[in-house]
């Protein structure tokens, strides 16, 4: 009988039920999935209806431990399940190690070892939005309007976000903020996901092209920049979502600071320099037109050649600062190579 | 009975009969519309079939003069018409220059003097986009790869346009040049249109959302960039599609050569800076979703709140140079006031 219940903008545990929110609905429709088991978890991932490296590792570490809780499998059909979950999602760190955590747990009797260890999971994943919210908050003046891209907030996270959540964070704070929000181009997750979590969270906002990005900073309207990352190297520069880049040189034209913020699994030891980092490339039909729950379009022509990077990469010279868990990496410990201390 | 025949991207005059593309239903269809007469050219141009400025006019012209020609209306019933077709698009400084001209030539007899004139409007567009594109000639060097924004060529003139006018012109000229094109968000006109026109000119090109030109340009993959202009102050600033100044700052980061082509009709001299060009806003659900020929989709909440400038100002500073019909000037030239020369 597991008596917990937790609540997070994309995932609840309550009455004894995980529920997964459908990301592949938002935001035209709300709809809470009732995880059955590891299985079903498996396909909810592979449906990309749960995203978000960390919220991927959290609901998958929860729906594996309330499955032993209340079948109480034996030792292989445990270690069989969870290597499953840990294969559904190949690049997705964090769900190998929130399964690398739980595999050694179970011997076929400990059921509460595994429930309790999945428990922790969640709140550190909740714990390090807090601190990386806090540590950035200073960064942060009551009436400014900031900018993001892409999507990182709790449609990502267990908990409040990272670049989201400093947002997030300063305005329950009492900071007046207005969030300025790139609709994120081919994959539209500012336009999706971070307008609807703007609005459920009752925080100002307002949504644009990642092309107005810069004649808003000539108007002197965006005080900051604060994004997100999804890999860290050693010398500062980093890896995010395509059109990242961009904003930082928009960023350093008009004087604006850019931030970063992420947890410390985004720093990767074995990345040197950003040029250590592959950039993938997605499918051209992602460019040639828009695909989503909300429908699918297609205004260029099938032949149409396009080029169509997932991701590109931020020189340290454009980062103001990075915020990893609860520390601030400034620009000249960056450059000084303060980042090794982490390991 | 007129041998005339006409032939561009967009407009034809072939037996007798005007022919228009139309452009709602690029590129997933190539439907030429038979102009029956100024009426129904009227209907075209509100309807958004015909677009730019120029080839607006130019249209409107060849629609009037066949009409008379055909019919040999009285002097009052062609005043009339004529002034039906200049009131069609109020903002069309080319449409009302071409009513303009051609309104004080028909007394009831001389019908030939009508089309003589529509000829000349048509040939003159023409020979405009051949002059800007001379002009610019020796600013591209054979394999260059080069990036535009938005769509300025034979989709927008009755000539080879104006930015995509210097790429078709190079290209023809021998030069291998590789034209990377913006989709150019919220209305797609290089998703739908550059694509299309570059692709029928069979000129070697790659489509790119808007936010992936910063990546490129840090690849070293752009050697120059090239963008129209809808208004062009004394000082040198200039008004183009949302998007542009994003463009321009980019290339100033990198180093690389920022130019804008348009005809003398966009220098206002009325504008003593970019601060006298008032910039207008459209309807947010441009933002929130993506429509046209190709469909129709939201993918934000309706409710969300949006900013959504149709045109952004590009200050003097960021720009190399600008082709003015046939003449070069260089930013020195700009900030030196020589536009005033033009008048």
């Amino acid at each position: 009988m597991i008596s917990t219940s937790l609540q997070s903008l994309a995932l609840r545990y309550q009455d004894q039920t995980l529920l997964i929110l459908d990301q592949q609905l938002l935001p035209q429709t709300e709809h809470w999935i009732k995880v059955q088991d590891p299985k079903h978890m498996i396909s909810i991932i592979k449906d990309l209806k749960v995203r978000g490296a960390p919220l991927i590792g959290v609901s998958a570490a929860l729906s594996l431990a309330d499955w032993v809780v209340k079948t109480r499998p034996t030792a292989e059909e445990f270690k069989a399940t969870a290597l499953a979950l840990r294969e559904s999602r190949p690049t997705a760190v964090n769900l190998m190690n929130a399964m690398d955590r739980l595999l050694p747990l179970y011997d076929g009797k400990n059921k509460d070892v595994v429930w309790t260890e999945a428990l922790a999971i969640f709140q550190e994943d909740v714990r390090l939005c807090e601190q990386m919210a806090e540590c950035a908050f200073p960064l942060i003046n009551d009436g400014d309007s900031v900018l993001t891209h892409c999507n990182t907030g709790g449609l990502a996270t267990a908990g409040r976000g990272t670049a989201f959540g400093v947002f997030s964070y300063a305005w329950e704070k009492g900071k007046k903020i207005h969030v300025y929000a790139d609709e994120t181009r081919p994959l539209l997750q500012g336009g999706r996901l971070t307008a609807w979590e703007l609005a459920r969270r009752e925080i100002p906002h307002t949504l644009i092209c990642d092309n107005m990005a810069g004649m808003l900073m000539a108007s002197g309207k965006i005080k900051s920049v604060f994004v997100g990352t999804d890999r860290i190297a050693m010398n500062g520069d980093m890896a995010n979502k395509i059109g990242t880049y961009s904003v930082a040189v928009l960023c350093q034209y008009h004087n604006i600071p850019f931030y970063v913020v992420g947890p410390r699994t985004t720093v990767d030891p074995l990345c040197a320099s950003g040029k250590d980092i592959p950039i993938e490339e997605r499918a051209p039909e992602e460019v040639r037109g828009a695909m989503g729950s909300f429908g699918r379009v297609q205004w260029a022509e099938a032949t149409t050649p396009v080029f169509n990077p997932a991701f590109d990469m931020t020189p340290v010279e454009l980062i103001t600062g990075i915020i990893v868990d609860g520390q601030y990496f400034s620009q000249s410990r960056l450059k000084a190579g303060d980042l090794k201390k982490l390991f």
